[in-house]
């Protein structure tokens, strides 16, 4: 299973691929895509859409698992978010990919099992889950690549059960 | 010259398609673009998105005019809202038309001249100046008539000046 994740985000959206075999991952691809400061929405919509779109078209993800956002004041701030979360969402559903979305606490406890995790922490467990010998940078591509890890362990979590199960039946 | 107005939400985004041809406007078209209560966001996108496109297709329109929304508190709703109009600016933008935004503020007063008219005195100034005897329904589709309108007037108004300056001095 290919999974694409993204961290939405208007001036920088980071994305990362991964590709889950036997329950292991590898890292296909990540980055970010970013626009310069004072650049005109629409612009930013268009760039978004059209480079997930050709990265999709490149990688050929089977679901994509996109960050939800939280905003506990700032509304001006998630208006723009949410414009720049559309481009992405609409980039993934128009290239038909399912899609899921998961909070940052879900992708914190999803990767460290505590949701209190801090960036350090989220940031290692990537490492070590994709095998790579350097922290994915910057944040963005690496927050993108713990909601795709995220999405690949929820997924896998009644498997990897039932394997547990199977292999305590089997010590026993 | 003609005009796509939009008046952007997540569950009813409102559109009206509007020509001016020598300072006169005409209505075109217009409505809602709704999804039922429940429908998950990437649904909703999409639907809003390819809906638009549609549209564009088939009327043609030159420029878009499209609401800024304002919430002074509520982020949550402001970032569902934002996803939707993200979506109808990449709608508009894949399309290639030019996009202008004016706030509800700009449009009021780009109407009736006054920023704070109420919805009735929107919607009469729509009707009147679309020289249509309805009143268009619902107010989603009447707003993005006013915002269509709202950018004919102010794309108009230095023509407008000096048609009113040259009768000025004619009368003398």
């Amino acid at each position: 299973m290919k999974i694409l994740g993204i961290d939405p985000g208007y001036a920088i959206l980071g994305y990362g691929f991964i590709e889950m075999k036997a329950g292991r991952f590898s890292l296909l691809e990540y980055g970010t895509v970013s626009t310069e400061s004072g650049t005109a929405m629409p612009e930013r919509l268009k760039r978004i859409y059209s480079r997930l779109m050709e990265l999709i078209y490149e990688f050929e993800p089977d679901v994509a698992a996109v960050e939800e956002l939280f905003f506990n004041s700032n509304a001006k701030t998630a208006l723009l978010v949410g414009q720049a979360r559309g481009a992405a969402i609409l980039a993934c559903v128009n290239s038909g990919l399912e899609i899921h979305e998961y909070t940052p606490l879900q992708i914190k406890q999803g990767l460290t099992g505590y949701g209190r995790a801090d960036k350090n922490q989220i940031q290692l467990m990537v490492k070590t889950l994709l095998g790579v010998k350097e922290t994915p940078k910057p944040d963005d591509a690496a927050d993108a690549l713990a909601a795709a890890i995220c999405h690949a362990n929820s997924s896998n979590y009644l498997d990897k059960m039932k394997k547990v199960e199977a292999s305590i039946r089997g010590k026993r």
